[in-house]
């Protein structure tokens, strides 16, 4: 028996018991946790605990005879490897497919046999799917259990770390002007009461920040905003008394986590609750006292936070310049010790995240360092381990993507590197991504236009010459915030409402190339929501400002493929780049900085 | 009073004294058949017949107190004209908000007072959205009146053309492998019944032809096909005694077109219907027998259409080289008649289309020609009328979109000349719009692509430019059926399932340029969807061949704005036109197509 897996099967065969126990013939355990937070507090990683996969985004399917797990294109490699040997069968997703799960569960469900999934960690609009898709095939849902309580002795309790504010002049709007737009929104609506469970928004809306969260500056919370003031629940100890007085003084009251179901059972005639089925979980919802109105709608917060402000905007720019300078730093060492002393994927991560902590207004890392080298960098989402790692050596591509938390804002930046000889093959899928990322940042489009419509604009280079990549081309960014944040994305998925591209929002583009087992190359900026100077004859248009400063290597080039107005774009992004980030440098990486901005 | 409104005025009266009469307070009026076509029988023209607007897509709402027409982009200008002096107010549809009269109605309409529509031209996917509006609003739905019948005199009866076969060679598949085809998907769906109200799909599943419907070759009918047999519901005497046999000999019997709701009600336990939600109206759905179960999916006829085989793509070809040479026939008739004759709008549809008669294969016009000479070409929509055309004189550009049925296929191009001096404004955005044709044309993609997806290609050299248009990239098209077919469509719409793009697809590609009452630019080509030849490392890619033959002209091209790339694609384009069509031609338009495809 392996050792490593053999303590999943373990849990496997615990859970088993317990769904015998409560008469349940499948568990459904989503990655979620009772904010609906794309990163999980270690209590609701409950998916990871019990199948062994690590990856991020999953849906794990426990029966009485089997188990599923269901990943998409970036999490294949990773969990099949975790995967063997536990029992757990990999369901690939293909693209676009997110109700997969749905699907799998009404062909091997019996009519009659009983799904459970816990009410308090799934979506409101995910529990419609799912009792609809369940419906259908004539099988009961239990919402009301969290069988893992019971299988897990040693399962982690809530954060407990600090509140903290964010003050101006990072945060430029006071809350009070943040709770005003909110109650705009809940007007328009028809609402008298509001309630927030995604803690970015609550984040926004408070000018509040934690650390309940890997990466992301967030803290566990429910807020409940009414036409006069707001309550935020959240753990006791976590706000002082003096930041509870700060906050009394702008209508915010605080109650204890746990009375957030309370206070929304105590709503009733005459209170309409504005409520966002995408953002809140189907546990709470049920909570709603019966004789209130629910209207459901976007968080107003979700639409204002995507649009920064031109304060904003500004210390973005600040930001980006800082991390660029540290970009420089790390690469000059890089160049100069690769070959001298011993590199490996985590030596890169240890000596980025170092670069970057030395810059000014640095909180921390916006998300696990993706450092992978030749076929580590093919797996989109790789991450190196102490058991697990490469070395820097010989030929090939080195691919980075890292980000970092500021005050005035998240970065998220990828590159690619060349070590040692880089092969045609390389330079030619470099150039073409490189021609992807090009085509996108570099196109207007009217304001208003959905984004998803903008994905093919990124990929058509790569498309002409018979390469897909199996994720999207872009998410949207916080403002020290969450380095994924909605409404906007720039993908193949279903276009939804609220989608629309507005000034303001920022935005990655991140077209890719994965060669399984060989290499990977993703070339990736962040750009901003900028209008476009056009003569307004057909209305308003947008266009993009690159916002993200660093070399983008031009020895990987194959100058062939490139187009004049293409190597032009290229060579004045890089006098930018050299203009911006030299007063911020000195010395090795200034010189390396000189050298990686030569125009081609 | 204006004598040209008064008859709607009256009209309207009427109806409302009928809503205060049925106690209804607001009326709506699709425009829709009882095969939810796109192309309404004159039975069905209620909303024309009430408003006065001629357009072929808009929703009429009359209340007790006003009444609103909602039209998209396309019809605003026409729309404005023939509304004035109505009292009836025309709401601007804004791209792809097509539900905007459900907000509308739900803001009008007072809780508890009665919307009515009549539910046998009410989609069942729209009858859905509708009371899910209007419930949400309080507001009852009755669909059970057909208010226009008490007021309509002299209304229309059904159309009575007789009906034909569609045969071998240009129908290469029988039609029992047709019902093959749907039986598969009627099993794979788990259904034992199938009922079918859409006449392109009825049509192409039964190898039959009808003139029932202006420009589509098609007849009113509805199809229940069973595991072993199928009935045709189709007026008396459309189709002969020989025919019905042949039809017996397939399986297929015929019965009277009233009888198609009694077979539905005759559907009992042990029975299961498979209804496409977008393709069958509510009024129809609601005679199911209540013991029958029903599934809901996409017509399978409707995809298998799509898919045209290489016999039939074979034919499509050679229907587009007779339409070509039609095409090369009368431009060289119009260069040398200019400034000779007169020449107006309707004098371009007249000889056009007699061009078009004279090619093999030729049945009839695929849609209404649009000849609009510069303002009128900024009408997407324009056509000329007795009234009121332009005389094709002075400067400008002449705009010219029309299309022919032929037996092996449907055809529809969109060309633009120059007529005297053609300003540098002009020549901009034509030259704009043609790069957005070629960039989507020359376009690769992974097969399966969701067809919108790819309308950003074709705009985004009109983006660039500070340039956008009010309507879809692309539409689908049948084979000898109707010009506008799905599932596929290359547009901002929103995604929905079953718009992958897979072989064999044909599609229109149709950017444009309006300036209103300036000009109009368009250039339009039907592509096939096929194979490219990538390493298959990806998966399976798909590319465009063009299928339609017919210069682009040259002399209104700013030859400054066109790349290396661009510049050879056109070349090789008039090329191949050159090539394909001189053997159909002769004399005049021989000497034409010469002069028209030389190289740039």
């Amino acid at each position: 028996m392996d050792t490593r897996t053999s303590p999943i099967r373990l849990r496997i065969t615990q859970l088993r018991e317990e769904l015998s126990r409560q008469g349940v013939f499948a568990l459904l355990v989503p990655s979620a946790d009772p904010h609906l937070s794309e990163y999980l507090p270690e209590r609701w990683q409950g998916r990871q605990w019990l199948s062994g996969f690590t990856g991020s985004m999953a849906t794990l399917v426990v029966t009485v005879q089997g188990a599923a797990l269901f990943a998409d294109s970036r999490y294949w490699v990773q969990a099949e490897a975790e995967l063997a040997g536990t029992g757990i069968d990999l369901v690939k997703i293909p693209t676009g497919n997110s109700s997969l799960h749905l699907d799998w569960l009404a062909q091997h469900v019996p009519r009659g046999a009983t799904v459970a999934v816990d009410g308090q960690v799934l979506g409101l609009a995910a529990a419609k799917a799912l009792r609809a898709a369940l419906d259908a095939a004539g099988v009961p849902l239990r919402t009301d259990l969290d069988l893992l309580d019971a299988i897990w002795p040693d399962r982690p309790g809530l954060p407990t770390q600090p509140v903290y504010e964010h003050r101006a002049p990072q945060a430029p709007l006071p809350r009070g002007a943040k709770l005003a737009t909110v109650r705009d929104g809940m007007a328009r609506a028809g609402a008298t009461h509001h309630f927030v469970s995604t803690v970015d928004d609550i984040a926004w809306i408070t000018n509040l920040r934690g650390s309940d969260v890997t990466y992301n500056p967030v803290f566990l919370a429910h807020l409940l905003v009414d036409g006069r003031g707001a309550t935020l629940f959240v753990a006791d100890g976590k706000i002082d008394a003096a930041l509870q007085a700060t906050l009394a003084a702008d209508g915010i009251a605080v109650a204890p986590y746990a009375e957030a179901p309370a206070a929304l059972a105590a709503l009733g005639a005459g209170d309409t609750l504005l409520v966002d089925p995408r953002r809140i979980t189907f546990g709470l919802r049920e909570r709603v006292g019966a004789a209130a109105a629910v209207v459901e709608a976007i968080n107003p917060s979700t639409l204002a936070k995507s649009r920064k402000t031109a304060e904003e905007a500004a210390f973005v720019r600040e930001a980006m310049a800082e991390d660029g300078a540290a970009m420089c730093e790390f690469y000059a060492w890089f160049e100069a010790t690769l070959g001298q002393e011993r590199i490996t994927e985590l030596t890169v991560d240890e000596q980025l995240s170092a670069a970057r902590a030395r810059r000014a207004g640095f909180v921390g890392l916006s998300f696990s360092t993706i450092a992978g080298f030749n076929a580590n960098g093919a797996m989109p989402h790789y991450r190196a381990t102490d058991d697990s790692h490469a070395v820097i050596e010989g030929d090939g591509l080195l691919l980075i993507d890292s980000g970092g938390q500021y005050l005035g804002g998240t970065t998220d930046i990828t590159r690619v590197w060349p070590v040692g000889t880089v092969s045609a093959a390389m330079r030619r899928d470099y150039t073409l991504v490189l021609k992807g990322t090009m085509n996108l940042s570099r196109a207007r489009f009217p304001r208003g236009t959905p984004s998803p419509m903008l994905d093919s604009l990124a990929r058509a280079p790569l498309w002409a010459e018979g390469i897909e990549f199996g994720h999207g081309t872009g998410h949207g960014v916080g403002y020290f915030l969450n380095v994924h944040e909605g409404p906007q994305s720039i993908s193949k998925a279903v276009v939804e409402p609220h989608m629309a591209m507005e000034p303001g929002m920022i935005t990655s583009i991140e077209p890719g190339v994965y060669r399984p087992g060989q290499w990977g190359v993703r070339i990736e900026n962040l750009v901003l929501n900028v209008p476009a100077a056009t003569d307004g004859v057909f209305g308003e248009f947008l266009e993009f400002e690159t916002l993200t400063l660093c070399p983008i290597d031009t020895r990987c080039i194959d100058r062939s493929l490139l187009r004049a107005d293409e190597i032009d774009w290229l060579n004045r992004y890089h006098a930018t780049v050299r203009e911006r980030l030299a007063p911020r440098v000195s010395g090795a990486a200034l010189a390396w900085l000189q050298a990686r901005t030569q125009p081609i």
